[in-house]
């Protein structure tokens, strides 16, 4: 029996605080019995839900907190507010002070990142974190990022998102060697910023044992699950996750209209109810909750702040994934040993060297 | 009557040329008999298809070319084999010329753009052209823009778009004030890169009486028609558009499967036909076909390359509608009379002096 996984969580973060938190929590103890929990926040709501969950809270320990972040506090209001004090610092401190191996947390993004950031700080090489999620594709799921953690970057900054990428595809999909693609608006070698086309070059002369760089991907590629790993900087790579997210409520709204125009559609929507019920489990957003914040000494994964039970457990459960299959020492791993992977940044000679 | 509208066709352009041209012109023609066409391309090919439109034969005028530019020609290619020569460069020029007032074409878009941009030149006060198409949205359709004519961008660039795109929407939709917004990763006024903070300031600050900026819109408030126009550089747009197109398809093609699973769902597939028929007529890519490039003296429309005729036909009807109600007056109208709308570039000095 290996050692137990110690997930950190923040209970007062997301729209709905202990509430959502805690039986999701109780999904993913369900899911995963070698678990133990720290949960941070407002003791006497915790308890309260705890109570409803025998099995979670033997497995828990509560460490009262006064602070909790606030959904809309801007990162500096919360640094200031809530360093040392709040549910989602201590959550994360945890993670620094060994306690914990993951920190999960639906709080605030921007707060939760510029915490992660100044509490675990960035990895040898790693100039800036990013945000990473797993996509639904045509052929099974894919990891996408930078999901929004920083604007732009050089080709550098592409490069160290590809290697941190591919360390979490091979982590959470079991892939000797994940495919990678940079996402861009052509396939063709002269579409694209400069960056972009740098840092393929880049990506190709690494010629990584880690993965397999597969050249440019389009937006529609994505979906089509045309690389295990795609990489952009944070604005597109946002860009492309809201607008398909945005496209996939349209269309099931569309759906849902259609099927309750006319008796008939009605009748056949009777008849197809389990199709219907299937179709609605794939499309779930619930699944897909859990951005993965990468490049930081520690592992802390932020679940969608309006998500319910059930999607929070996701979220814990790729935290789960992420300690089990030891993300954290991939990631450096190819750092280090994919010799000169990101030698131009100062930072990043102590690690090669 | 007024006066007719004057199309000119690259009858040689996408991947199938004058047998999806020609038999889309007709279909057009159909829908709006006051248009007269110029048919660019291999007289010989273009003649053989008329034989079954005669209707069409009728309304147009053959231009024999020997040249037509290949559908993976770079732009710099094409220029250098197609200028003067080719069907595209052509149909350009007639736009140049007088001769009509629109081109459409399915060629190449890097090929047609550049060709474009030489032939058309941009409009004083603009630097690069976009390409602008509608977006079908949960409130009706919304304009979108830059899909991909240029990347990047400071806020001068990013305010030129919003009054061109606002121009569009207002011919297009027959909107006296449209609603813009500035695509970013969050609502905040702290989020997204100072270009685009310092173009919502210019905008504010314009309180043009053609628009109504409401700030700006996440990727996924395109589809819930949170704006009538959506601006943002080309490549976060192309990104957007085929995020969105890659998430239709794949959610389509879960549609499909779900129903053919079970007899039980094959049954109710029957029942509903009616439903599926009008949801597929919803999402047919043919009804959003027909890019429109912005900010040249004159008027061009890009067809996708692989589509059929009832897809070229829209892209035809797009052509129509921009001539018939006039943008190009409206969008030099706005970048005139909006005293000031663009001074910061030294072209636009002309324009408002």
């Amino acid at each position: 029996m290996p050692q137990k996984v110690r997930i950190a969580l923040d209970a007062m973060g997301g729209d709905f605080g202990p509430s959502v938190v805690i039986p999701g929590a109780a999904i993913s103890l369900g899911r995963h019995p070698d678990v133990e929990f720290l949960l941070y926040g407002d003791a006497k709501l915790i308890e309260k839900e705890l109570a409803a969950h025998p099995a979670l809270r033997k497995a828990s320990r509560v460490v009262h907190t006064d602070v909790a972040v606030a959904m809309h506090d801007k990162p500096s209001v919360a640094l200031r507010r809530g360093r040392y004090k709040s549910s989602m610092w201590q959550a994360i401190d945890a993670v620094k002070k060994t306690e914990a191996d993951v920190t999960v947390s639906a709080g605030n993004t921007g707060a939760l990142m510029a915490m992660a950031r100044f509490c675990l700080r960035t990895l040898p090489g790693i100039d800036r974190p990013a945000i990473a999620a797993t996509w639904p594709t045509m052929r099974g799921d894919s990891v996408v990022l930078d999901l929004g953690a920083s604007i732009g970057g050089d080709a550098q900054h592409l490069k160290a998102l590809a290697i941190m990428g591919a360390a979490m595809a091979s982590v959470l999909f079991d892939l000797e060697r994940p495919t990678v693609g940079l996402l861009n608006i052509g396939v063709e070698e002269i579409k694209g910023g400069e960056e972009i086309r740098e840092a393929a070059e880049l990506l190709r002369a690494m010629n990584s044992q880690r993965f397999d760089f597969i050249g440019f991907v389009e937006g529609d590629g994505i979906g089509k699950g045309a690389a295990d790993v795609i990489v952009s900087e944070g604005f597109a790579g946002n860009i492309a996750l809201k607008a398909a997210e945005g496209t996939a409520r349209q269309l099931a709204e569309y759906l849902r209209a259609a099927m309750s125009r006319t008796w008939r559609s009605k009748i056949g929507y009777l008849f197809a109810r389990d199709a219907f019920k299937a179709l609605k489990d794939k499309m779930d957003p619930n699944k897909s909750n859990g951005g993965v914040f990468l490049g930081l000494n520690g592992i802390v994964v932020k679940s969608h702040g309006g998500t319910n039970a059930e999607g929070f457990a996701y979220a814990v459960d790729v935290g789960y994934d992420m300690v089990r299959y030891d993300l954290l020492t991939k990631i450096n791993q190819t750092l280090n040993r994919d010799a000169g992977a990101l030698v131009a940044t100062p930072s990043a000679q102590e690690v090669v060297s």
